[in-house]
């Protein structure tokens, strides 16, 4: 292994990290909160879905009583690009152990006119006011250590893909789910890998929101190559993960008609199941 | 087997069913919908989150210019009771191939002021403008044939959880999922039947909308007898259904903290997933 010379010096802490400062609102007036979508967690030209999410999540979670998205539904309506953005939220419901709300955000077209391009359903509760009982019967993902794992730093040439994102990222993927990078996709909808943030910050819940979007689509597992863009993801905050990093595996059980679901568990290094997605994807058929 | 003296003397048709009649929408102005929430469809004292989905899908088809839902979010606010309300929707984009579009249930409390019960966002499509593609992976559940599974009228004494809504579907349980009516849950997050509407209406989009959710929870499998009061429910429907009545599966892997996902999938008579659901509802710990 070659010296880690790009190893931050010390770790980011929640709070003070590229992921917090990039996903930042300010509020403008009550319920609309001003952001700056960074160029930082962007895919080719795309900016990621969960990166996306996060900002609204973050919005979200000032504007309602409770801190943390237990369950939070986005559906994209149009392209997001780096630059200045607003998020509009309302509170749907507040409740004892759980609040409502939905957020829009915009960005500008070339007239000034604010164009919606995600919205966002969620039920927001606090993770750390929920019982200790776990009655689980899922269990983590077989993957192999992470330093049996591969990264983009690790492939002999550039990995398909690989873009502005891949700096902020640790991912180490299973080599059982890289055929694809090596032009021999198992055919199988599988991916899984170690995730964590590049400067060492560790999960929470907005972070979760990334992590569900974060890994190359299983479509290219089954030997699809083209884009796979997201009409609707929705989270499952089910635990505050442990410090760490976490190991996600994404399934897909159904490519039919020019779709396909991705589904998501996130796991943490206390063997805790902390989050559960599914999103709808379009699939480009060859 | 019984003389079948409650078999109706013709099979209902899509558009002309106690379901359709029951999840009518009659428009009062543009986006704007009064309905009428039948007690026919509830469970105890409680409306079906199912049918109620159906009721606001169906004011959404209206509104947008898509006919059927591909992915529909619905956010449960507060308990809904058979009598009047009214569905508000928004068109938030019109798309080529997709638009998307919100909606929200009210009621009235006893000053006559509107009560938001559930709030809807979701997207719409054309199912019968997809391709034929199916590189499915998902295999129909093993589940016995309908003759040996088993419905309220066939227990020796009302199964627990019976109510009026039984009386409008067909549903016949997996032997092996209903431990819990003896008395001797499984322990595992399982649930299966075959399911169709009682008066022989076939599947329609909307009508998976309420097949979803029209088992018993995992939760009785899982040793739990109380409420599991859904928070949040997601739909995709991936296929227009064959005549004939479906299969439905339904897992629960995490049940933690106080909450539970259930995953549900429909089979329809040619081996076709036809949706695909998951909710996050509360569990009631004893």
């Amino acid at each position: 292994m070659p010296e880690a010379a790009s190893a931050p010096a010390a770790r980011a802490r929640i709070g003070d990290s590229e992921f917090d400062r990039d996903t930042a609102v300010t509020r403008r007036e009550p319920g609309v909160y001003d952001a700056g979508l960074s160029a930082g967690w962007t895919i080719i030209n795309a900016v990621n879905g969960g990166y996306l999410l996060a900002v609204l999540g973050r919005a979200l979670g000032d504007a309602l009583p409770h801190p943390d998205p237990f369950t939070i539904t986005a559906h994209y309506l149009t392209a997001s690009r780096p630059g200045p953005a607003v998020v509009r939220t309302e509170v749907v419901r507040t409740g004892r152990t759980l609040s409502t709300g939905q957020a829009s955000l915009f960005q500008y077209d070339d007239e000034g006119r604010e164009v919606e391009r995600i919205r966002v359903l969620a039920s927001y509760g606090d993770l750390d006011a929920l019982p200790d009982d776990v009655r689980t019967s899922a269990k983590p993902p077989a993957i192999p250590p992470i330093e049996r794992c591969f990264g983009p730093d690790d492939a002999p040439a550039p990995v398909p893909g690989s873009s502005a994102i891949a700096d902020r990222l640790m991912l180490k993927l299973d080599p059982d789910t890289l055929g694809w990078a090596l032009g021999q996709p198992s055919g199988k909808g599988e991916m899984r890998a170690w995730f964590g943030l590049a400067d060492g910050r560790d999960a929470d819940p907005l972070s979760l929101l990334l992590a569900v979007d974060a890994l190359p689509p299983t479509a290219f597992e089954l030997g699809l190559s083209g884009w796979v863009p997201t009409v609707e993801l929705t989270v499952h905050v089910r635990c505050r993960p442990a410090p760490g990093p976490l190991r996600i595996s994404i399934t897909t059980r159904n490519l039919a008609g020019g779709f396909l679901e991705e589904d998501a568990e996130v796991w943490d290094s206390d063997d805790r199941l902390v989050a559960q997605s599914r999103q709808l994807a379009r699939a480009r058929l060859g």
